[in-house]
């Protein structure tokens, strides 16, 4: 068992918490979901593959380089501002296997329900799912259905697993990314967790803050066709920006450098932060990843990303001093060390 | 939308409910999880591969036959004789993979946690999911981990999905099942089930039942190997060996007749049964299943099952009258009519 250090950055230690019972932190993308993780899941099943810590496992079956991943779905509430638990459900997943470079081709769909939800929204929720399917190319293929007494669940809980296949041969994972590579993420940050919060705290802003939740699958597929070879790609979930550019800083054992004042963060969703003591580097997306390319392909997958619809914006390089650390240069011109959160900001986010 | 009918049997019509919320008994595996299925999920999904209703879905990638299947478990209690709720996620999976003639090979774990649950339990069922991968031997690849506040979960909720390679060319399903087909079960019914509610109502038998819960894959490949070709392999959980009959008689529109005299069922589960009102062949098995097979092909079959180390029986034969319908000869020798229940006699029994 190894528990994961925090040495580099001792001003910031993980808190004691209750280690007997598992708690809501324990599921925020934080520091204490890893440790979790660590703990029992990769310890626990000693698999190569969940040792690589990705979104996705790369398997080899009959020859074909397939991605294989699941997640499951316990957003609330189940509708809000631009998607529902059935739109994430779908572009979770085949997100979790574009950042593996893979097409998306399958999904399976598991529902637990609880006893009296309405039918209606059941409807509502698969209609969502088809469109988003549909939207993504990718099939629904199989399913489960399973209904829990009224007080045992919280309406809908939804598990999608996900097959793609993979068309070249680049790994892209952690241990791929060298010095000098770019830190390109696809879009503006922040929306989909203040349009949750903003919906759950009953908060109204001028303009509604919609999900930025869509899949991003033909985005990475543009890339790797313009020949952009990316060494590491994921997307900017639980935790946001900054606790994915910490696990790539830990899985690379590399100096991850940001710059604020190029993050892109849209003035309603920056409002909205500062109203509900959110730090948008910190805050949920589900249409959004980070993409760490070479040097000099990084022109090549801004045009590949903007040519597919995307806000694409170069924050930040990969540097070869101070192993494991994530910087991010302030608007004010200072550094600051960027640690995950121990926990979350927002519990049941996606 | 296809209300699948009830035609072949007026005297069991099925009851009127609430049709406007989702009821414990959708989740039964009986006739109305069967429509709730068909009118929801079928109809809006829209899927060549959700229109066959296997227990897997079969697809083509990268030229490779490969199966895809999911199932969440919320079975109550998390531990009980015989297995646990880790056990029955790996080896219920790896099953319905078994099921299309497919050879398992990754699974997949999402993880829905009660904030509370203890962590030892959790370790526990981790144990319990790793031993019974190896013991079927399935790779635990990838995973999840979502956290839900207490009072909004019930303790621990698994998901698991499938993939498996088919080595074979055979179309395992129950359009290939046709006339003098033999129908034999792989062991003796009903242990899973009383199992799960002799725990539940805190019964105790001069014996313990434990559930039957056990990977039968390798049991599926040896009668593949011995050259058996199976026109329908099921296996017998929620709904028992009556739902799977119906089942398949309705797909593949023929009658199915068995003899209730050769139904093997161990005495302490039998008399269990008569103690709490259940009939065995509804009851949920998590280690049995049905082949089907051509009748000139039956001892080898049989032969085939006990070599892998089941106990199997022939219990039956598919018959050219009476489409659609499933026929017990009983003790007495009178012939009569097997339907689905409408809903369930055991809620959350996997």
């Amino acid at each position: 068992m190894s528990e994961q250090g925090n040495d580099f950055n001792p001003a910031c230690p993980v808190p004691k918490t209750d280690q007997a019972t598992v708690q809501l932190a324990h599921g925020g993308g934080g520091r204490l979901m890893n440790q979790l993780i660590d703990r029992l899941f990769v310890a626990g099943f000693k698999s190569d593959h969940l040792d690589q810590r990705h979104d996705s496992a790369v398997l080899t079956v009959g020859g074909q380089r397939l991605a294989f991943t699941t997640d499951s779905y316990v957003v609330q509430p189940l509708f809000f501002p631009g998607g529902d638990i059935g739109s994430i459900a779908v572009n979770g997943t085949v997100n979790d296997l574009a950042m593996a470079g893979a097409r998306p081709q399958y999904l399976s769909s598991a529902f637990i329900i609880e006893e009296g939800f309405p039918v209606a929204d059941l409807e509502r929720v698969v209609a969502s799912m088809k469109a988003a399917a549909d939207a993504a190319g990718v099939c629904l293929v199989t399913g489960d259905t399973k209904v829990v007494d009224q007080g045992k669940g919280d309406g809908l809980f939804i598990n999608t697993a996900g097959v793609g296949v993979i068309e070249h041969d680049l790994e892209i994972n952690p241990a791929a990314v060298q010095p000098g590579h770019q830190l390109i993420v696809s879009g503006d940050l922040g929306r989909h967790g203040t349009a949750i919060m903003a919906q759950r705290e009953g908060l109204e802003f001028d303009s509604t803050i919609e999900s930025d939740c869509a899949p991003v699958a033909a985005a990475v597929q543009q890339m790797l066709s313009a020949g952009v070879q990316p060494s590491c790609l994921r997307d900017l979930t639980r935790g946001g920006l900054a606790s994915t550019l910490v696990e790539i800083a830990e899985g690379s054992r590399r100096h991850l450098h940001i710059k604020e004042k190029v993050l892109p963060v849209i003035e309603p969703v920056r409002g909205a932060c500062e109203l509900l003591g959110l730090d948008p580097i910190y805050v949920a997306n589900e249409g959004r990843f980070l993409a760490v390319v070479p040097a000099d392909q990084a022109e090549m997958a801004l045009a590949a990303l903007q040519q597919a619809g995307e806000a694409p914006v170069l924050i930040g390089e990969v540097r070869d001093d101070k192993p494991r650390l994530v910087s991010m240069e302030s608007l004010i011109g200072a550094d600051r060390v960027i640690d995950m959160l121990s926990g979350e900001q927002l519990p049941r986010i996606c």
